[in-house]
């Protein structure tokens, strides 16, 4: 099993604070020592950062998380292998381009028979599962749509439909980008939580360290942070239940759908 | 105009010497203040880092001057705009997979009226002229060859007729990787060095440092080092005849096409 980390926000805001959080179960209050990965879209770009040591001793986690890029989309993953050997090119987030956008993914589970389904336009560098169902489910994205569709929620159906047709082959937790939305399937854990004004304390479970988020925000941020685990305590998560995929844009929630 | 850095080696080689020339070009000893960013191959993963900002001021470039990434094949870019606006998606290198590979580009030059080239499978995702063209050369490679030649040269004789094509339009200089093989295309100006047992001392023309590559190899080692323009002023750099691409594989040149 591996922690996903995911971030909408209505602006540019970093992601420090739950990062560290994170960081700390990468092989220190958590046994995710296999790798860890992290993407940030920054305009129609991305940046990506990858590393297959444990994020708790990584060089450029520290980079990462002294640095405070600021981005509106964020994914981030730590990874305890199941499938697939530990190097760079198995180290989650994964992306590609399909109409001329940046698509992030990054999963935690196992997909029992998933290479079996074909591929056509993308292949996997590396060999996890996770990677061939993202191709996969990229190639039947692209020949549903070879141009983006006018409505955004036509896309959302469609995510929803071929999140539905894997998580039938495992368990299928996912955070997705089309570096317009972030998608995140609960296949069997999955939490969220909105922050926005009147911003209040958030205290880290995994490391001694506290926020005020009134000092660091304006009245008109609105943040989403979407964790495999609750990263704070004393704050309300929302537990999604299995099977439902929920749409994130510019830090709100904009759409459900239910399993 | 810009600057292009390659590196190919026969073992993961970190290129921090190298790269701390380049840098000082970045805003400091020249004038490419307009972004920078370098992909080290690692197995068959790829790391990228990216940074719209002076190279000679980035706090991303001091960590991959500070953190020797070993790999057996580099690719540097830094940037003076002409083209394309200064942001995170414009910044070189480009990368796209094909066959399940990691395919990174960066180029130097102006291609006129490379835009009005049509586009298939892959689409730009900044708007600089340098990635249509990059689009438009793996959709040619793709139709060519829906899967890798057997023979690599034959894949190496694709790339050298659709290099001419684009060299026909303006100036291009271009470092391109297909994970196997490091192709230099010399435009206009575009120089090599490789270095083997018996290793010397090298010395930076860009900032005040000298290495002595004796201590810091094995007598097995052979590294080449591509560039816009010789970073060393004390060894014998090649430089490549316009019109010409040169294929390097674990540190050798193993092809030079003439114009």
């Amino acid at each position: 099993m591996c922690e996903l980390l995911g971030m909408s926000a209505n602006v540019p805001t970093d992601i420090c604070f739950s990062f560290t959080g994170l960081m700390q179960r990468g092989g220190k209050t958590g046994p995710h020592r296999d790798g860890w990965g992290i993407a940030f879209y920054e305009g129609r770009g991305c940046r990506t950062f990858h590393d297959p040591k444990p994020s708790a001793e990584s060089e450029i986690a520290r980079l990462v998380q002294r640095y405070a890029i600021k981005s509106p989309i964020v994914i981030s993953h730590i990874r305890r292998a199941n499938r697939g050997r530990i190097c760079l090119e198995n180290t989650h987030p994964f992306s590609r381009e399909l109409w001329g956008r940046n698509w992030v993914f990054a999963h935690n589970g196992q997909l029992r028979g998933v290479k079996r389904l074909a591929l056509d336009h993308y292949r996997p560098i590396g060999t996890t599962d996770s990677e061939h169902a993202f191709c996969w489910l990229l190639d039947r994205v692209r020949d549903r749509f070879p141009r983006p569709p006018r409505r955004s929620a036509e896309l959302w159906r469609c995510v929803r439909q071929l999140a539905r047709e894997l998580n039938a082959l495992g368990v299928f937790n996912f955070l997705l980008s089309d570096a317009a939305h972030l998608y995140a399937h609960c296949g069997t854990q999955l939490s969220w939580l909105t922050r926005r004004a009147p911003f209040g304390q958030a205290r880290l479970m995994d490391a001694d360290m506290l926020v005020d988020f009134q000092a660091e925000t304006t009245p008109e941020d609105i943040v989403t942070v979407i964790a495999t685990r609750p990263l704070t305590d004393n704050e309300a998560w929302t537990v999604m239940p299995p099977g439902a995929l929920a749409v994130f844009g510019a830090g709100e929630r904009v759409a459900e759908f239910a399993a």
